[in-house]
């Protein structure tokens, strides 16, 4: 593999961001094949699911804190280390790889995650660090000095696959997970291993605290899939994501009366399932009505025979949207249309009851205006203008929540094909990934601009 | 238990059934305390979960051709035996308790089962043949004599719970379903007993081939609980059954596509279980709409993770109606409904789609016109009049089914407190029990006598 060299046509000496004009920006290029030739190089460390005939073409399975992922963290360290930068490992495992700048401070990071699902692809968390690389890169062969430092932070378990928080040592950084809950966590599927255990075998048990006290960030920005379809039917090609969807998750139980099915006339039923149904169908329309969204992914029924009513059912209900005001009246509408199909449903001799309860509750996060405005000019200027691009909310968790709470945070999307992800053929194209890692260079750098122009 | 003797207000010398008008008939009482007594002291074998603190407060459970069940067909057998029957025993241990009468020829039957399911009450098929051995004890203390036999006949594992199959034995002696298919069935829950091994183990393998031609009837009755509760709620006494309802039994798969709650946003979703939702939902209003019953016991999804779309869901539908040509219409209703929820609800990029297995069809049963007339005469005689009684189809099978395929058949109902049947606290009142065999005796007494009439 090339590491590439400074283009002749640019201009020689040291560039320094803080004199970088859009003009000068535009001409700092990321090297499309170099990123997806490193990106790919990095997937033989825990390669799954075949789908396709090029080498390619397989999905990833490199659970948090296993050997496959001790090899990528390996990788990373060697990698950035070799790009000039210092590396930290905090009590998470959390490797913080920083560039120097100018000046001392804390480092404007791109950041994301090795971590796969167990039947994942090649570019959910994996796309965020090796644009992160491939950053310090042209960087380095374009000799630019920053005002600040600039790093890439590998967050530790991500995904909560193997141990069961997502999100995990992003959250401990923020202060919102205790570090002694997640050290004690034990990997799912019965195994004895703990995070702590794990992090120690294979070698990334930190001396430094986990904590944004300990490790500061000036700003955090992720480049990520979208994971949804929007960007590819409406033929954009950036997400300048602002925040991510509020979410409630709920168990609704309706409770009927278990009958025959041949014996019972419609009049003398108590069906919860056909109740259950109509509160189904009611969250699609109501959540439509207001903006957002609403799902069941889980529905478990007894007794469970062709001939007998249901008794009883249990179903998950996921409702989001883009602010908590709207989750809010979501969930007094809903609760309100369900009492209503209950008493609808309920003949006088067999009521129904519908209960709720709250499993699950997550605000929605707003990121930083300054951020956004950030990835916006980077996005136009590599686009060429508005058209490709447009403002999103994301709709899945990422660290970038977590970080969110403790500096100026904003994220960047790229298209997903078919809007698939957590599945072997998560694919977004080798362009999109390109112009995914440029927008993110530039955003770094225009944040560190900012930076040196407000202390100047 | 006393057994009676004739009150001495009835007439002396002996009662001739082709001789009884209105007012001899009405004088042929069944002792309400008698019936009930006897049916409780049998419910000794086989005593179910408690329900409420009398003793008779419990359900039963005893399995066909368990211990259980061979100390009640032991005591159906001494009982009947006693009241002057001669007893036959088949090779599916159906058996048939005959007491002759002035000529030579097949019995007019009561009819019905001893067994009962796992959690099964003390009426289901029990009040039958209860009511049966009450109508020979009134036949034999008013010392009446029939113009033909009249028998009761306990058909073996009617439930199909133990051995899974329903209405096992009288489908055997209708020529419906193969012995050695029969013999051959293996109890659930995977022991290695079959019917036969049970039949020789516990002396109930007859010799008798099983089989209309070999033991044929004149008539079969079969007095049995409502198990719904239409005449509860109608606040009536007698349910005169005009047939059985059809009804089929398909399963229904709803192909979508799996993708993240968050992400996805619903117009971009191919949700198979909101698709299903609404086909219950539909299958309800078409079967209302055409008169007929819908309903689906069973549902299952998948991959059944809260957050994320359901790609697949799998449900039971249940369709009935009081003639085939009903059940017809609504099947091609529904078919046609589900393929236009499927068509509303797929997006361009993600087609759902919809598939239909048939997994049973049971037509339409008819009863016999002379049965049913006879039965609606005994109950209006019993009542005093129409207001108490109605003309029904049975939601339900029984041996009523296979028998009225071989000979004229009807069904008596009687009210089930709360429509619950299959249910430890499936009851009926001994008053309404009492109607019930009254009716009963008078039916079987009145074929006889038009037998008598039609031969004479
Ligand atoms: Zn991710
Ligand atoms: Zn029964």
């Amino acid at each position: 593999m090339a590491f590439g060299t400074a283009s002749p046509r640019r201009a020689p000496g040291r560039l320094k961001s803080w004199e970088l004009d859009e003009a000068r920006l535009r001409q700092l290029k990321v090297n499309q094949n170099r990123l997806m030739d490193e990106l790919h190089h990095t997937c033989q460390w825990g390669t799954g699911e075949r789908w396709g005939p090029r080498d390619t073409e397989t999905g990833m399975r490199r659970l948090s804190l296993s050997d496959a992922d001790k090899e990528a963290r390996d990788w990373f360290v060697d990698a950035t280390r070799a790009l000039g930068c210092d590396i930290s490992v905090d009590a998470m495992g959390n490797t913080f790889a920083v560039r120097p700048g100018r000046e001392q401070g804390p480092a404007t990071f791109a950041g994301s995650h090795l971590d796969t699902q167990p039947s994942g692809g090649r570019y959910d968390g994996i796309l965020g660090i090796l644009a992160g690389v491939e950053m310090l890169r042209v960087l380095q062969e374009n000799r630019v000095e920053t005002a600040f430092p600039v790093g890439v932070v590998n967050w530790t378990n991500e995904e909560g696959a193997r141990f069961p928080i997502s999100m995990m040592s992003s959250g401990v950084w923020a202060g919102d997970i205790p570090i002694g809950h997640a050290h004690a966590l034990q990997e799912v599927g019965g195994g004895t291993a703990t995070v702590k255990s794990e992090l120690e075998r294979i070698g990334y048990l930190g001396l430094i605290p986990t904590s944004y006290e300990a490790m500061p960030m000036a700003a955090h920005f992720e480049l990520h899939i979208e994971q949804g379809p929007i960007l590819e039917k409406e033929e954009q090609k950036i997400g300048i994501v602002k925040g991510v969807q509020a979410y409630r998750w709920y168990t609704v139980e309706v409770i009927g009366q278990e009958a025959h099915t041949g014996t019972t006339p419609f009049g003398s039923r108590a069906d919860a399932l056909l109740a259950a149904s109509r509160m189904i169908c009611a969250s699609h329309t109501a959540a439509a009505d207001h903006g957002a969204l609403a799902s069941t992914g889980v529905l478990t029924l007894s007794p469970g025979s062709v001939n007998t009513i249901p008794g009883k059912v249990k179903f998950s209900l996921d409702i989001r949207a883009p602010s908590d005001n709207i989750v809010d009246r979501l969930e007094k509408h809903l609760k309100s249309d369900f009492d209503a199909i209950v008493s609808t449903e309920s003949t006088k001799a067999l009521p129904l009851s519908v209960t709720w309860r709250t499993d699950s509750v997550s605000p929605a996060i707003h990121f930083h205006k300054d951020c956004i405005a950030v990835v916006r000019a980077s996005a136009n200027s590599v686009l060429g203008g508005e058209a490709l691009l447009r403002e999103m909310v994301s709709g899945a968790g990422h660290d970038s929540v977590y970080a969110s709470r403790r500096c100026p945070t904003s994220m960047i999307f790229v298209p997903s094909r078919n809007g698939i992800s957590h599945n072997p053929k998560e694919y977004t194209s080798p362009e999109d990934c390109a112009i995914g890692a440029e927008v993110l260079l530039q955003s770094v750098l225009r944040y560190d601009g900012l930076r040196s122009n407000l202390n100047s």
